[in-house]
C-alpha cells in the first residue's frame, strides 16, 4: 500500500525531481513535467518504454501526447497524493 | 495537402462517426471520443496500433490516457480544422 509523502519525506525524494525539470500540478498534489522529442516516432516510443515500467510497477501515469510533445501528471490516486512510487516513476521517466 | 471540410463533405463523413460516439469539440473544429479498455495494457496497447497507422498515415492524435480510458482529439493542425484524413483516421481507430 502506498502511503501519502509526509514533510521528513517529501523534499529528499521531490527536490532533486524539482531540479530536474518537475514542478507541483496547482490545486493537487500531484507532480508534472512537459517532454518534448524530434518527432512522434521518438515521443511514442519514448511513451512505450515508460508504459511498459509503469505496467510492471502497477503505477500508470497521466499523459497527454500531442505530436513530440508529451505532458506527465504524477499522482496516486488510491491515495489521492504524493507517494514514493510517483517519485520513483518520475526518476524512471527522467532515465528513459 | 489535406482541405478543409465544406459543407457538402462534412455530413457524409461526419455523420456517420457522430452515430458511433465522436461528437464535436467545444470552440475548435475538431472531433473527440472517449475509448475505454479493460486495463491500462489494454488501452496503451490500442493506442500503439492507433500510433502505428497514425505515423504511417502522417496524421496524429491529440491523446490524453489515464490507467484504462483515453480520451481522443482528431484535427489538422496544418488547416486548423478537420478534413478528411480525421475522417479516416477516425474510422481506423474505431476498427482496431
Amino acid at each position: 500500500m502506498s502511503e501519502t509523502l509526509f514533510d521528513d519525506t517529501r523534499g529528499p525524494l521531490l527536490d532533486p525531481l524539482f531540479a530536474n525539470g518537475w514542478s507541483m500540478v496547482e490545486g493537487r498534489d500531484a507532480i508534472e513535467k512537459h517532454f518534448k522529442f524530434k518527432n512522434f516516432a521518438d515521443a511514442f516510443g519514448w511513451m512505450t518504454r515508460a508504459a511498459i515500467w509503469s505496467e510492471k510497477w502497477d503505477h500508470h501515469p497521466e499523459w497527454f501526447n500531442v505530436y513530440n510533445k508529451v505532458h506527465v501528471i504524477l499522482t496516486t490516486h488510491s491515495i489521492d497524493g504524493l507517494s514514493a512510487l510517483d517519485a520513483k516513476l518520475a526518476r524512471k521517466l527522467d532515465s528513459l
